[in-house]
């Protein structure tokens, strides 16, 4: 499987003339025709009219490009699982999450489906992605040990909703998807629990 | 949490007076006195009494000292899936799984404290490790699916069934520990069951 779920948290919106954005389109469309490793800095910041200096302003590097939203995406995962109600079971806990984030995939869908396929193509990226997501994983299994889960329930909760986010994610970038995320998310977990129950 | 859970799978007993049983020795000793980064392969042969030339008809760099064991497992593993009654449902037959390879790990515990040790204190090497359980855990799925098992179900049945694994392994390696590993990943299988069941 691979994965292509990390990065799109940003808050602008595509069409944006911010230097950001029009470096991350560059970016995107310079992967998506010559490959990851055969574009530059230099000439991501020639396609947006801009300098390798604001490149670097951005971006400490062409791979941050594509994950530099992983940040964001893990605060407010953590938020949103530290402000659950109290009475929530944990993993209805990081299903509030999972609902939570999934607008800010949707509104970038055409983005994420572009993202997704330059990292299937490139080994590196798709380690750098397993990185980000087992850092997320982390992050959600403390929030959920600061809600008095225990250890080793926290580390297995979090674990299974990130597997749940990334499951729905792969076949919400499926070119011949027709539903939404917060869906195919709900659809995945609801497959967990069966799994889980089965004997 | 620190990974620590691959390359184990070895058959040798840490006695026998092979080349690769003594390779391995030194390197982990070496490794745990000045630190991974600061080991060289030269370092390691010399301690073993070989040469590099031997080193590396063993390893193919100094990682592969730790991570040699890893297609052995998941071999083993794929095959206790497969091998699993048809009538046992997908988390039964990975659980069947984590039955057959906590024997290869129990034999070797005093050199899986040590190589764990090793990782813990190396970001590159828990990448690493991290890479190797991704692959464990795609090839677990895959054999799932031979069984008729669903594309989701399979993903979501072996992601849970190798962070139960990771769960158990780390507290089995933890120095205060008493309990044999197929012990502690039985409670976590049992722990993630109640944590998927909880509303």
């Amino acid at each position: 499987m691979s994965l292509g779920v990390i990065g799109y948290a940003g808050a602008m919106g595509r069409w944006q003339p911010d230097a950001r954005g029009r470096l991350e389109q560059a970016a995107l469309t310079l992967y998506g025709q010559h490959g990851f490793d055969n574009t530059t800095v230099a000439e991501i910041a020639e396609r947006a009219g801009l300098t390798k200096r604001t490149f670097f302003r951005y971006f400490a590097d062409k791979r941050e490009v594509l994950f530099w939203g992983a940040q964001t995406l893990e605060q407010l995962f953590v938020q949103e699982v530290a402000e659950a109600p109290a009475s929530a079971a944990p993993l209805d806990a990081v299903a509030a999450a999972l609902d939570a984030v999934a607008p800010m995939f949707e509104e970038r869908r055409e983005f994420a489906v572009r993202r997704q396929q330059i990292i299937a193509a490139n080994p590196e990226l798709q380690e750098r992605e397993l990185i980000k997501l087992a850092s997320l994983s982390r992050a959600v299994a403390e929030a959920l040990r600061r809600r008095g889960v225990g250890d080793a329930a926290a580390t297995l909760t979090a674990e299974a909703g990130i597997t749940v986010f990334r499951v729905a994610f792969e076949r919400w970038v499926d070119e011949g998807n027709q539903q939404p995320l917060q869906e195919l998310m709900r659809e995945s977990l609801d497959e967990l629990r069966a799994v889980a129950a089965a004997r």
